[in-house]
């Protein structure tokens, strides 16, 4: 049988927590919490390492798990009781399940583009709220984007609340993190055409051919992109907006623009 | 100069945290808060009663407000302490300002739409999530639609997180919260055609003419729309997705296809 923990005070409960909490201690492991049965699906599937996982047998009987596993490596298997287990879950599902996975280095040279490639890739920069990123890599994955870059990142790619709200999206998208300084670099070493959306000196966004490879670059809701972004583009676009509050949620505005490119490129 | 309050025990105080946080306490009185300079602006010029403002003279200072009510009526103001303000203010901001408005009841009958105009309507049936509400709200601002209107609402309009993640388009919009069968009624009374975003017997969206009056209808992430919606709709419309995941955000999904008309109508 499974190894079992039942007090709330062990100190693996204590450590699931911390991952769960704090970016310095995901940082320190290089591991970090998923949860519920398609997340763990997708994260195996996106060839990401599990190293440990938790059941509650009430909602997640052991029988099934040999199933869940049948790619990937093999975890450490634990049965966890159902008040261990709610204090764990973070969200009102009953799945019963937690993994713990290794985490990927989110590289620029672990992406492995192909410049023969018609590219399309959003960059997002200084995305702020966990919730916005997970909303901008479902678009991407729904979009069969080539890669997802994250500019000046606030918060590691790992934060459960970015997890949770990407259902997966973590997993199925190719993800980096770096500079803008070293984004735009990587995007003009491969001949992407950068199009910045900007306020000023700014094109409308229909009127843009985005049927080369291309780059959709969006920044935050508060400061828009940086000057450097601006400088670098092929070009800056523009949403164009007719109402009274003259700002949209950046992953709605993301979304536009790169089905615009999907629809120029006849999905 | 003007009545004071330092004391967060003050029924005046209590009053206000329940307006917050109960729905309940808001359709008893038919009042709700509003923070924040811009988004009091918006709500004054948007025809909303101003019944109470509350302002923390060290961030605010008394001198500024007869500026912000240049318009709309006369509040009782109150002036509160700082420590009276970090309870009840809702962001980090530092406005120092919170303000209580008159509810408008948000029927169907109040939006005074013209069978004539060219509509262009939003319909979100039962969505779930206030920022996802919040989202859809700036976008319709963005997009200037006619109207949004809210399909089996599941919670109350003035909800303070949908009036924060709104940034103000609680009050720049025409909204309009009524019964599924209520709406579809509607539609069809002003000759709206009726695109439902749905999965079976589906065209893609951008095959479709938005040009005419339509109303674009998306339901939950977790069960998409009603049978109702889509046994009435003049065509179901999906967006197509590529990836692993299957389902995008609501407010994204609705964002795509509301501005893929303004494309087509050339904004």
């Amino acid at each position: 049988m499974f190894k079992q923990i039942s007090s709330p005070q062990n100190p693996a409960i204590k450590r699931l927590l911390q991952l769960q909490e704090k970016s310095r201690n995901r940082k320190k492991e290089g591991l970090f919490i998923v949860e519920g049965i398609r997340e763990i699906q997708l994260a195996l599937k996106g060839d990401f390492q599990i190293s440990e996982l938790f059941f509650c047998d009430e909602l997640h009987p052991a029988e099934q798990i040999s199933g869940l596993l049948k790619i990937g490596n093999k975890p450490e298997i634990t049965e966890i009781s159902s008040d261990i287990y709610n204090k764990l879950a973070y969200r009102g599902s009953t799945e019963g399940l937690i993994a713990v996975f290794k985490t990927k280095e989110p590289n620029l040279e672990n992406l492995q583009l192909n410049k023969n490639d018609n590219l399309l890739i959003l960059v997002a920069e200084a995305p702020e709220k966990p919730g916005n990123i997970g909303a901008l890599l479902r678009t991407s994955d729904a979009a069969k984007a080539d890669a997802v870059l994250i500019a000046n990142p606030k918060t590691d790619l790992y934060n459960p609340n970015i997890i949770r709200s990407s259902v997966g999206g973590v997993f199925t998208n190719k993800i980096a993190m770096a500079s803008t300084t070293e984004i735009i670099a990587y995007l003009k070493d491969l001949d992407v055409a950068i199009y910045a959306a900007a306020l000023q000196a700014s094109k409308n966004y229909v009127e843009v051919d985005f049927t080369g490879s291309s780059a959709i670059v969006v920044g935050t809701e508060a400061t828009g992109l940086s000057e450097e972004w601006r400088r670098n583009s092929t070009q800056n676009i523009i949403i164009p907006m007719q109402g009274e509050i003259d700002s949209m949620n950046v992953s709605v505005a993301a979304g536009i623009l790169i089905f615009e490119a999907k629809r120029q490129r006849g999905f």
